[in-house]
């Protein structure tokens, strides 16, 4: 079966799913997006996307594509089109096609919208729950609103390459006092030694991941100890165990940062059960 | 006549030129540009432009699409058949079209390339130039590596749209020890009261701006005395000019900085001189 894509206003092949060398997410990263989880051909925290992807809209000015029912509509039906039971749905919308020019562009040209969905076999996922991560540390060196989901995202493009080329998953962005920030694109945790559960406070140099909310609400459920604040690298590699965050990853377990061993070396107790419980706490939409 | 713009090997129709949704370019900014002047039919600069954009690619490891020979080729192909004798010619380079991955795609995946001309009635930056232009300064949140001229330009395009709100036509960016690093789009130079050229270092937190460099050639010329280090926004207020410089703007004088006049509030002498000697400097190239 050959995907399908939306692209402003008409559902396409993707193969040939285009957008004008114009449009300013091509030329200027003018643009923001979300990517949802499908699961069993629903929706996975749809209203939290959808409200983050409202908040990044309105910290730079771009106006919604169309109505938010409408929006859902083409979620839906994008993801029906590709016949996803499990997978993902991906938007973005940015600031429409103009001639180039730094300045907004008239304020009725209309934003571009692109939405795909793509089936992922959750066994993958699964698979490398099991192993656990590796991850490697690099300073955090993006510009200062990371907490708006743009599609401005070479500095986490060239980490998280770096990382692969270090035999590791995912990069954790480290701030100039040595805390970890947030991964390229997942969020970070830790357990102390003391069994409390450490990740960064949200308003401070991070994105605002959905699966991070979710998480210290499963985390809560379950009486675990949490503190949302900064950890230092040092900290982490002497953490009983760590690992990462995020819509495709739900919670997956660091085994190793910077080529060091974390805890016993396998992934650890919390992470498996904040995974095992994420998708009683996500709010799952027909 | 219908603009006409390169596209991936092939000349289309301005209106209907496109990349694919999963142009790396479009969901990651993972590609970087050059803007170069057309003067009477022919590029200016060329060579610098050309170095600067082998650099850009280098340090983010985007091969070339194709060899500079040929890539001259389609660069005066596009110039000639949009019939450009005064005008700007853009080139945007990304790491092409795969499945959505932060990590780098297949090394054998092409690189994108896309060129555009534009004529533009040089009278009218002329008029600009006549008048000078307001700024306003803004802290510099951009991300580090800033000397790559990436697409990766959501900060500049805010910077720029709240100084044109602001009744103003650049921002000029402001780092944490409260010197200006550069404009949105341009590079920014003062003229102390005791006459001295002042402009930031290139290797200091800006893009090398290509015709930055041929100002410094016109000034040494001239025997003006130039100092290459950062400026604060207190000296900027307090110069004998201000002004920037670009390949769209050459010198233009700035007569405004966030509201205050600078010197008698008009145009001044050292801007008008480089504005006037710049063509006699750059590398015109048949």
């Amino acid at each position: 079966m050959s995907r399908i894509a939306y692209v402003n206003g008409q559902y396409v092949a993707h193969a040939q799913a285009a957008v004008h060398i114009e449009d300013r997410g091509y030329q200027f990263a003018d643009g923001v997006y979300e990517v949802c989880e499908v699961r069993g051909g629903h929706l996975v925290d749809e209203r939290r996307h959808i409200e983050r992807l409202v908040r990044s809209l309105g910290e730079i000015r771009i106006a919604l594509p169309m109505p938010l029912a409408a929006l859902k509509v083409v979620l839906r039906e994008t993801i029906r089109r590709n016949r996803v039971r499990h997978g993902f749905v991906y938007l973005q919308v940015t600031r429409g096609v103009a001639r180039r020019d730094h300045y907004f562009p008239d304020p009725a040209t209309p934003p571009s919208l692109v939405v795909t969905a793509r089936a992922v076999d959750p066994a993958k996922g699964e698979a490398v729950a099991r192993e656990g991560i590796a991850v490697i540390t690099t300073p955090d060196n993006r510009w200062e609103r990371v907490d708006i989901k743009t599609v401005g995202l070479l500095p986490n493009v060239l980490a998280k390459q770096a990382a692969k080329e270090a035999g590791a998953r995912e990069a954790w962005f480290v701030d100039g006092e040595g805390r970890v920030t947030e991964g390229g694109s997942t969020n970070a945790w830790i357990v102390t030694p003391e069994g409390r559960l450490v990740t960064r406070h949200a308003d401070s140099g991070i994105l605002r991941g959905i699966t991070r909310t979710v998480m210290l609400d499963v985390a809560e459920q379950l009486q675990l100890t949490v503190e949302e604040r900064p950890f230092t690298v040092a900290e982490a590699l002497a953490a009983r165990e760590a690992f990462v965050t995020s819509a495709t990853n739900f919670a997956t377990p660091v085994v190793r940062i910077d080529g060091q061993i974390i805890g016993d070396g396998r992934p650890g107790a919390v992470a498996r059960v904040l995974r095992e419980n994420f998708h009683s706490f996500a709010e799952v939409t027909p």
